[in-house]
């Protein structure tokens, strides 16, 4: 066997709660993680795309092109089916730009007070995206990265009448995936590591790096 | 181990080359391949996208939402440096709808003449989509399929003199992968089952599978 020098990956995220999960789910690949953190320098990609594929797509791509290294990028919302799908691919900026977690979760537990008849059933989503170069040989790093991979992961649940547990972030506090009682905020890791939206993308995106390596 | 039924999994395309890259890459996996000709009323989608990600996605989902069955859709096409790209994601149209391969082949070549200085670098580039239903119990398959994944594969190489070799389908015969003397018409099944664009994209697909049939 030929020595493979390891793959440098960047995550192309600055939040702590999802890196710590891409650790997780990565951290049997022959992969050398990078992080934001390391480029002080690094312009922040808005994310203006209307879908969370766009959105994960123009991160992973515009942080591979700024430093060179392959990059994940992801999006992630939660869709509120009594509010048409909405938060969606706002969640994030749900209660403005400047709102916790915390303001985001209980401005939504207000706007469904007037559905509370039944269960409120959601969807978590979310989309991760590989940048990178194919094959090194061929493709000096001069040449634009390129999306060589996507993957969708979905969490069916329920909203919970009022935020339950510390775990997670963002909705997590009230979200109750379908056949628990919990929400993710009191879920163990490693059970919101087997069922979550971004558990099943980042799965997939396991599963393309795996092949990606072997073949490149 | 609770018993799983086997996924069953349509192959979205008319293609005979293709469907049988698809079935010697899935042929390990727990799957019940379907094909388009078991479904002689199907609608044709037309390939309308601007990208193969678009048409790859248009594909999938339309024949999934069609049969009710997850589907694989692909589109790919050979990007001629010396052409600015051409023919790109019209490649299966280049020389007209109803041109053979060979018509194909021979007007590149002909297009080709006043470029030949040197080598006429080009690749193949091929995009794979799933479209599907993430958890069966929760989602009926009365909703609508989403993408849940997206995997592009390129194989860097260069346009042959002349056609070569009879294996293979479309550009095969005119396309040299890089670091070989042989077309792909010419070389093995083996050897382009390990390095084509299609092979790397089927390969990351499969990898999106195996992840995707022990989650759900």
């Amino acid at each position: 066997m030929t020595f493979k020098p390891r793959l440098e990956l960047l995550i192309a995220t600055h939040n702590a709660g999802k890196v710590r999960e891409l650790q997780q789910t990565l951290r049997e690949l022959p992969l050398t993680l990078r992080y934001l953190a390391e480029f002080p320098d690094i312009s922040t990609v808005e994310e203006t795309g209307n879908t969370y594929e766009a959105n994960a797509i123009l991160k992973a791509l515009s942080y591979a092109e700024q430093t060179g290294i392959c990059a994940l990028g992801d999006d992630s919302g939660l869709e509120v089916d009594a509010l048409g799908g909405k938060p969606g691919v706002l969640s994030a900026r749900f209660g403005g730009e400047n709102a916790s977690d915390q303001n985001r979760t209980e401005k939504l537990l207000r706007v469904l007070l007037p559905h509370r008849k039944g269960e409120i059933t959601a969807r978590f989503i979310c989309c991760i995206a590989f940048a990178g170069w194919q094959s090194s040989s061929t493709e000096p790093r001069t040449t634009k990265p390129r999306i060589l991979n996507v993957s969708t992961g979905t969490c069916e649940g329920a909203i919970a009448l009022e935020p339950r547990g510390t775990k997670g972030f963002g909705y997590d506090p009230i979200f109750i995936p379908s056949g628990y009682n919990e929400t993710f905020g009191e879920l163990s890791e490693d059970v919101k590591g087997s069922l979550s939206h971004r558990a099943k993308a980042l799965s997939a995106t396991r599963g393309f790096l795996t092949q990606f390596l072997r073949a490149t």
